[in-house]
């Protein structure tokens, strides 16, 4: 492609989970919430006039940010900047603090996001390993870099990777930004959104995809000190959260109690699954997050089990990847879809 | 703010036309459609089930891009890309096609996004400065960049900037990718979206904010070569168009006729406004778009007339730059909002 930069041509986009469109499917692969969002988001967005859909949305989604600082406990709308996702306040941060030359910081096994958005913005990232259980090592604390992007909880492990302490001294030694993605964070039993206010280099993120059961309207948060969410402001699209997402994640922080319900559910069929995988055999991390990853000693393969479960419409996630050959990532779904996956599971496993 | 690039310290982000809070406003200012949307994207996103809230998108919004790709004679989905908005493919097509070093090509006045998407992806931009009348001049043609954008219509001036066969000349002769910014086009009386079959070069973007009056959803499309589309494709966020933006831009291409009658409502006031402005002494350029631009000799100045409307609620936009310092730039209402302008008008320039 003669036009397009030279640091795309090795660089394959980010390839989402699948959406497949099987009948009956039992879609346990992209970490959805199995169950609606408050009924008062689709009540926000049906009383949407056409107005609202005929001018421009707020460019700096003002009420959004004033209820989610006053929901998590910030002081105004200027510690928080709304995202398209927050995929896109990933890429608004590597984008806006990396320069190329520099490098970001990341663990591995992770969010195969970081990386690419790294090579899209033309920028080495460096990936340190956790240890045997996920767990962050003393290499990343000793790795320089402009930025870090710490998963807490971390995917696929569905693990905390990181304790409280290790943040906290992650943000006192770290000399860039710290990024502590808390996609998952609700699903847990802690989190960072105290850090902002105490580390001048800490930024939270947050999205609506997982715990809030919006994925499909992409929204996503995050928090940090006015002076870093003016930058992030400086370089988002002006535009880049329509007025009806606008709209949805009001509705939704306004119903913070039908959130805690939904994730109360999925934490209790965690434990559930968790405990009916080891029974079968599989190895779980204890998972803080709304999948687990299941590792299997084989035979059949961790490949051959996903396959055996397609075809039967059950889809789960299946990484090609180094340290997840032998795993499987699976989508806490309603009581009923993870029965069906428990009964398809025993049926291959006494083969 | 120690932690940004240092490209960014003496970028402004894009200062969006104001959306003020005033009452009983008539709201000229950004360009949005007066009139509402088709009545069937209402009806479309209030059809959506808390499945579609609950689920990601489809990141490839194919059935949108398949739709976009029959409804203006393209072959496949494979010759379009939907964005998070027009301005997320400008600011795609900037960073997936120009390197540091290299030079984005534009001219001068015209929106000036452009210039910050230029700016926030730290590489340079030359504006050759249009014509007296606001049409492109030889210095165009003859300026080396990596990236050109054509708005075609212009913005602020709502002139046509250049013909078909410059266009077709810009597309043979530069060399470097054309992008040709047909936001205003449905207003026009021709478009370039037979360009991208015949160069390979040629990419033309498109906005649902305009015609549409959609500009509360977010929706732009870019219509170029597959290869061309792959890179976007690419560089853009995995899910970057929600799920009720394509569920409604697919109502809304459903409902072309609507768009159709609104926009000729719009042109029919155009010419009304034309004739009466240049009646109370206004020098206006022939529009092809939703927007005029009115120059005033003065006293009292542009900036005095812009102000005086505001203080009746009557809200323009007056840029602050070279060569439009005696300009108005006034969004095509409905009659109504239009009559009372023309009031207010005469009633400033009568004292």
């Amino acid at each position: 492609m003669k036009y397009a930069r030279e640091i795309l041509r090795n660089v394959e986009g980010y390839v989402p989970g699948e959406q497949p469109k099987l009948p009956n499917i039992i879609k346990l692969n992209t970490n959805e919430n199995p169950y609606p969002p408050s009924p008062n988001v689709g009540d926000a967005m049906r009383g949407l006039s056409a107005e609202v859909l005929r001018k421009y949305p707020d460019p700096l989604a003002l009420k959004l940010r004033e209820a989610a600082a006053l929901r998590y406990g910030f002081e105004g709308a200027d510690w928080v900047v709304a995202g398209n996702g927050m995929d896109e306040l990933l890429a608004l941060a590597v984008r806006t603090f990396v320069d190329p030359g520099d490098v970001v910081l990341t663990v591995y096994p992770t969010y195969t996001l970081y990386e690419t958005l790294a090579r899209l913005h033309g920028v080495e990232i460096t990936m340190v390993e956790l240890g045997d259980a996920y767990e962050l090592t003393e290499a990343f604390f000793a790795t320089p870099a402009r930025l870090c992007i710490l998963p807490r909880p971390n995917a696929p492990s569905g693990g905390i990777c990181s304790s409280r302490d290790e943040v906290e001294r992650l943000c006192r030694t770290f000399d860039g930004l710290v990024v502590i993605d808390e996609a998952y964070v609700d699903f847990g039993d802690d989190n960072c959104m105290d850090l902002p206010r105490r580390f001048e280099n800490a930024v939270v993120m947050r999205t609506f995809s997982k715990s809030f059961s919006l994925a499909g309207i992409r929204l996503g948060l995050a928090f940090a000190r006015p002076e870093i969410i003016a930058e992030f402001l400086k370089t988002k699209d002006s535009y880049n959260v329509n007025a009806i997402t606008q709209a949805a994640g009001l509705a939704a922080l306004d119903d913070y109690a039908h959130m805690e319900a939904n994730v109360a559910k999925v934490r209790a069929t965690r434990s559930r699954l968790t405990q009916a995988l080891r029974e079968l055999g599989f190895e779980v991390t204890p998972s803080q997050a709304n999948f687990v990853l299941a590792r299997w000693g084989g035979p059949p393969s961790a490949r051959g089990i996903f396959q055996f479960l397609r075809d039967r419409a059950i889809v789960v996630r299946y990484f090609d990847a180094p340290r997840l050959h032998d795993a499987l990532r699976i989508t806490i779904g309603t009581d009923q879809e993870i029965d069906q996956l428990l009964v398809a599971l025993r049926e291959i496993l006494s083969r």
